[in-house]
Formats: C-alpha cells, sequence, structure tokens
C-alpha cells in the first residue's frame, strides 16, 4: 500500500526517529537503513517498511510512506539527506554453520564491526556472533557493513555458548601476549571459531582462558593493528593456507 | 621556552585555527595533533610548538603556550576537547626506501588512509606516495595512523613519478577487471609499487596502463572489500610469501 504523511508529528515518523536510540531498536527489534544501495542488498524478508520521497518500484507487500523532504531532512543522520529510509526488521538468524565463525568480544567501534562484516561476507563467512548484538544494528555499522548484515547469520554471544561451541570448534583467540604463536607458524584446525577483541583492552582474560590456541600476526614499530585489519588477515590466511 | 595566553584572540590561537583547513595546511607545511599519545609518537623534529593546559615535561627547545579550557574548546575538534595540541611541521621525507612502496591513487577516505599508514609501518614499510599529500596530514587521518605518519616517508605522487619507479621496481596495481591475475596465483616480483585506488573508482586508467601486473583478492558475494582490508591482505601476502 502506498500511503502520503504530510505532518512531521505523524506517528509512523515518531516510530521511526525512535529508532534512531539502540533502546528502542532491542525492543522493537528493528532498524533503519538510509539509500537506495543498502535497499537493495536487504532480502524482501528483511523490510518492514519504507519512507520515500517518491513512489518506488518495489514488492506490492512492502507498505510506502511518502514523505517530505522536511521529514527526510528530521529523519536522516546523513549530512545530505537520503531519499528513501527503509525500516527493518532484525530476524531471528540463529544458525552456526561454516567451517570458520567470528566471535567479537565487547568490539566497540561500529565502523571497524561492519568492515568486518564486509569482509567476512566476501569469504563466504556465515555466523558472526557478537557480545553485544545491538552494535550490528548501528547506522555506521550497516554503512560500513555495504548491506552484508542481510546475508549473515548475526548471534549474541557470551562464555556459555562459546564453551558449547568448544564440542565442534576450536576457539582460537588473537592476543599479544608472549607465549602466543606467530600466525606464519600456526596451523589451522578445520573447524575455528576465530576471537578477536575490544579496540583498547583486546580478547578478555576469561576467553583467552577458555581458548583452545591464542595466535598473534607478527608486526613491528607500532603497538597493535587495527581490529578490522588484523580479522581480515587472518580470515584471509584461515581461507588460504588450510 | 613558557608563554601564557588568556584570550582567544591571540594571534597563536588564530593561527592554530586555521590549521584545521586543508589550505592553510598546505601553504604553512604544518598540521595539528590532538592528545598525549600522539604527541609521544612524534619526533622531536616534528613539533613546533605546543598549546597545553599545563605545563608539560617536554624538550626544552619546544615553545609552550598554556592556555585555558575555553581556548582549548574552541580549537579541539575532538568532542571532548583535548589536554594538548601540538603544532607540527610537515618534514620533506622525499627518500624512496624498502622492497614495498605503497602507493594511493586518489584514497579519499581520511579512516582509511590513516589505517593504511598504521598497517604500513607495523609491516616494516618505509614509503608512501599518495596523489594529494594533504590527506596525510587530515586530523582524522594522523588519528586513524596512531601516529605511524611521524615515522614513514610521505611523498606527494603522480603519473610521472610512478613512470619514473618503473625503473627499480614492478608496478602492482590491483583491479576488479576480468584479466586480472588471482592473488592466489600470483608470483611477487622483488621490488614492488603497490597501487591501490578509490574507494568508488578504484585505480585510474592511466595507471593501470601503465602497470607491469594487475591482481585481485579472491572474493564473493559482494563486489569489493575496503581499501584498507585489501592493502593489509596484500601487504601480509607480500611480506610472508616471496
Amino acid at each position: 500500500m502506498i500511503y502520503k504523511i504530510e505532518s512531521d508529528e505523524n506517528k509512523i515518523v515518531k516510530y521511526v526517529n525512535k529508532l534512531k536510540n539502540p533502546k528502542y531498536i532491542k525492543e522493537e527489534k528493528k532498524f533503519i537503513i538510509e539509500g537506495f544501495h543498502l535497499l537493495e542488498m536487504a532480502n524482501l524478508e528483511d523490510i518492514d517498511f519504507v519512507l520515500t520521497l517518491e513512489k518506488l518500484d518495489l514488492d506490492s507487500s512492502i507498505n510506502q510512506y511518502i514523505v517530505n523532504e522536511k521529514i527526510m531532512k528530521k529523519l536522516s543522520i546523513n549530512k545530505s539527506f537520503s531519499k528513501v529510509i527503509t525500516v527493518c526488521k532484525i530476524r531471528n538468524n540463529q544458525k552456526i554453520e561454516g567451517d570458520l565463525i567470528l566471535y567479537l568480544d565487547n568490539l566497540q567501534d561500529p565502523g571497524n564491526i561492519g568492515t568486518i562484516l564486509r569482509t567476512a561476507l566476501a569469504f563466504n563467512i556465515k555466523t558472526i556472533i557478537s557480545t553485544s548484538l545491538v552494535t550490528f544494528y548501528n547506522q555506521k555499522t550497516i554503512q560500513s557493513s555495504q548491506g552484508a548484515i542481510f546475508h549473515l547469520n548475526l548471534l549474541k554471544g557470551d562464555d556459555k555458548i562459546l564453551f558449547g561451541l568448544k564440542n565442534d570448534y576450536k576457539l582460537i583467540a588473537t592476543s599479544l601476549n608472549e607465549n602466543t604463536i606467530d600466525l606464519r607458524e600456526f596451523n589451522w584446525p578445520n573447524k575455528v571459531v576465530l576471537i578477536v577483541g575490544n579496540e583498547g583492552n583486546g580478547v578478555s582474560k576469561e576467553i583467552l582462558n577458555m581458548a583452545d590456541a591464542t595466535i598473534k600476526i607478527p608486526i613491528a614499530n607500532i603497538d597493535s593493528l587495527n581490529v578490522g585489519i588484523a580479522t581480515a588477515i587472518l580470515i584471509y590466511n584461515f581461507k588460504t593456507t588450510k
């Protein structure tokens, strides 16, 4: 159905505006994406409804709300306002599949998380677990992911879930500690949960204790690599040296 | 020497404020960094002077201007204002050295450029060439680089310089075109200029025509990797598979 909204006091506009807040993303299990590129990346079942300046050629099951520029400017987080904003549903993609699972331990930066999702999809990784589910649905995460979030199983994780995964997978954590295996000397197991950690503090002690092995990328001159960079090098290494 | 500045109309304050503008960075050959971590990463010869809330324990040759919070808030680009702002000199580091040179063809995103510099330093790369020198000295670039800019030779490049490098180096460009070598089948030459391209358009046609070979990282499901990610995978591959 096509509806027209004239007022920025309309309840649909207010609802969308609320979804900028992580608290409401969690409660409503909905999130917003801006622009045509991300809308194209979304699956039909991801989409709840769209706000748009002009009627779009979309599946007829999708409700379209035609709004004016003033409303778009109010809702858009991008500097130049978007021509389309889509409200999407957080789907229950709880499947754990594939020979390489990523586990993000308390990652904070949406740009890093998004880049990791984009990289993961590019290398056929299917499942990503994060200690915070809502970080997947931050607008900046989604932008950096280039829409990869719509094609991955995204799960919320904790130490218990990680422990359960030990039945089928080896837990391999990154660490800068001394007794850590240099990536060049590491033989990847067949099925791996690769654990990467917080930008400032790395992987937590509890998880390091639980891990089957810890590895590090050999670097010089500087304390650490960006976590997105480190994850990408490890994924490529896993996929090509096994 | 230690000086005290009370007014935000002071000419030093105005001078520092101007250095937020790329035009003045170019003209003055100066740039600003915020915070203690980056100041620690700088070499003595990089530093022109500091603005600080409290006298710092620095080499006595460095002029310190003690300022108040109001001035810091005015000058700081970070949300929470910095306690120290340092004005640095763009040095003439024109040396081309090492077996791997990076060439950034029209990269735009400061976060990407900074991450590439951080990664480069971590893998002992010495020289980075960019088609735009000023992008190295953008505040966001410097932050993402984690101070790596102070330990690299940073040069401005163009097609002529690139052509000159062909005497000593093989030019290897990334490309998503069809007749491009898959990284898994690529044998790296001994001395390489690795060329990576603009976030939207990739490496320019002119440079692709000049290149000795074009390579691509095998990916699926998505158009491309983030340029910082792709560069890191290529650097690690060069450093470990030669």
